[in-house]
């Protein structure tokens, strides 16, 4: 089969490589119906993160069963499955607690940028559809397998409620699935803070109702007006970075709750000021297992469509090019077709 | 009238002040009924905050209203009170989201190791008894304006739930209080980290199940062998140093919370790594005056003795010998009667 190798900072090929085999009775193989580029992705392609040697890449995926180890029985060859992009045995306390994403037995997906791809604790981490989803549903089911869950994760972790005001923090996919998830927690105020036209008009399809431009302390004071002087309840950081969390941080009320989801890159957070500041603070790798049966359900009801943050489709021996847009910021998110 | 003034590290003298004087029409004065030293008093007592001029020290009080302001119609004169160390209007919008200890017009108090006291705010931060409680209710009530709303605060903050497990960093007064909130709110297992005698014998008899003596790794690990390898639901961090703060974020569940409730001194979270926990955290000074109705009734009740926290009594010009107690651990906690 091929796939996505990175082999150097901004140098992503597509090779052959040897097909996936079963490796351990709780595997499946699946085909890939869909896969993408993430967000998270530019972090070893911009050179911020080691890339060390040469190695396959992608953690979102959907896709067909093709075989299942002896230990598989939730799932069967030929049906279509979402999965997360933290494969989870969905028994252990961890998971029976609600976080997935920190299973025991925890392997995150790194290889799913291919024609097919291996997936551990196959039994615990995909969710069959009843029927195989109409190809127009597809964006949005592998939005669900990391960037939805995620941004679903972030209203989570940031308690938002009926009724309260959300901010968003960070305007690529995960920002602005942030805000499909606020509003159907029933955030009565979702403002998003972006500089892009693009990503706020999609933020404003998706749900936000003020958009701020302002960034740093500025973007703070923003904030401030537009809550009252006291700050947001909830505030949903989607970035990472040390800015982007002082951001969040400062854009919460006294009491109020941040959720952090991009994974910190040189973030340390002052104990006595966010002790002052009586702030909650809640983040990690979003546990998508948790969430999958609910979200699938709101795409197939079309209740919800986080496929639309896909504005570029590429097929996937294009990867390279779909990496490169994104680094660019011509496309928010990159669709791969194989 | 006659008051504790701090000079010099260790050095805490009982001295001729001046009476204290409504200064605006929303403050009260108070007659002392019984007052205390705090352990964060001996962070300036120590020598690890700066004292600048001599002044004053203390802020947990209860007493009798002498005098209210013009503004002041929720207390008068005669009425026995219980406030909290942050005075409030308790009708700001942080006050209306329950983090009194946040109002836009609090003030810290500052001047009750005294005879008299001004509270500002007092419209919004008294709570009067309906009728003078008995003396030996004073030191529960007296708790109940720091210790015991902090300890309260704490389990809240770590969102303790019934049937849970809590573990206890600290055996100082809030450590201790913090196990009755745990206990009152249903946790089934409470460990408590202390190493002295005495404090565990209190700890025990406040509602702890078991006791761990070690700290760092080693009370991290023993906290895992406890909680079957994964930590506990609920941290509560009544200490305030870095490695008190380590200790607690470590021995918390993936996706459990902790709570902290010691002013952070010298604390740096690192970003990266509280995100790989899931661990939700709390902190800030306790909303004491939101809980204050339920804590005064649990007291009244005889339901909670937060007043066994007070294991020393000395009439109130001996206070430096109360503050050299509590420095060489020779007592929990001084009460101290004016």
């Amino acid at each position: 089969m091929r796939g996505a190798v990175i082999h150097a900072p901004g140098d992503v090929r597509f090779e052959s490589l040897e097909d996936p085999k079963l490796l351990h009775p709780t595997d499946a193989i699946i085909r890939t119906a869909v896969t993408c580029v993430c967000g998270s992705d530019l972090w070893p392609y911009r050179g911020a993160e080691p890339i060390g040697d040469p190695h396959p890449m992608g953690h979102e995926y959907v896709g067909f069963v093709e075989e299942v180890g002896s230990e598989v029985t939730a799932v069967k060859p030929g049906q279509f499955v979402v999965g997360s992009f933290a494969t989870s045995d969905n028994t252990c306390p961890n998971c029976k607690n609600g976080f997935q994403s920190n299973c025991l037995h925890r392997e995150f997906m790194s290889t799913c940028q291919a024609e097919y791809v291996r997936i551990p604790n196959a039994q615990g981490t995909l969710v069959a559809t009843d029927d195989v989803p109409g190809e127009e549903l597809w964006p949005g089911l592998l939005a669900v397998s990391d960037v939805m869950g995620t941004g679903w994760w972030a209203a989570d972790a940031a308690e938002v409620k009926p009724g309260s005001t959300a901010v968003v923090v960070g305007d690529g996919a995960v920002g602005l699935c942030a805000v499909i998830a606020a509003k159907e927690m029933g955030a009565a105020r979702i403002i998003a803070m972006s500089r892009h036209k693009s990503r706020q008009q999609l933020a404003r399809q998706f749900g936000a109702t003020d958009i701020v431009t302002e960034r740093g302390d500025e973007g703070v004071e923003r904030i401030k007006e537009l809550t009252g002087g006291i700050g947001a309840d909830s505030v949903l950081e989607c970035v990472g970075t040390a800015q982007s969390m002082a951001q969040a941080l400062h854009s919460a009320r006294p009491g109020g709750n941040v959720g952090f989801v991009g994974v910190p890159h040189d973030v340390a957070l002052d104990g006595q000021e966010l002790f002052f500041s009586h702030v909650g603070l809640r983040g990690g790798p979003a546990p998508v297992r948790r969430y999958l049966p609910d979200l699938i359900d709101r795409v197939l009801n079309r209740r919800i469509d986080p496929g639309k943050v896909f504005d570029l489709t590429l097929p996937l021996d294009q990867v390279a090019e779909g990496y490169q847009a994104m680094d660019e910021r011509r496309a928010i998110k990159t669709l791969l077709t194989p």
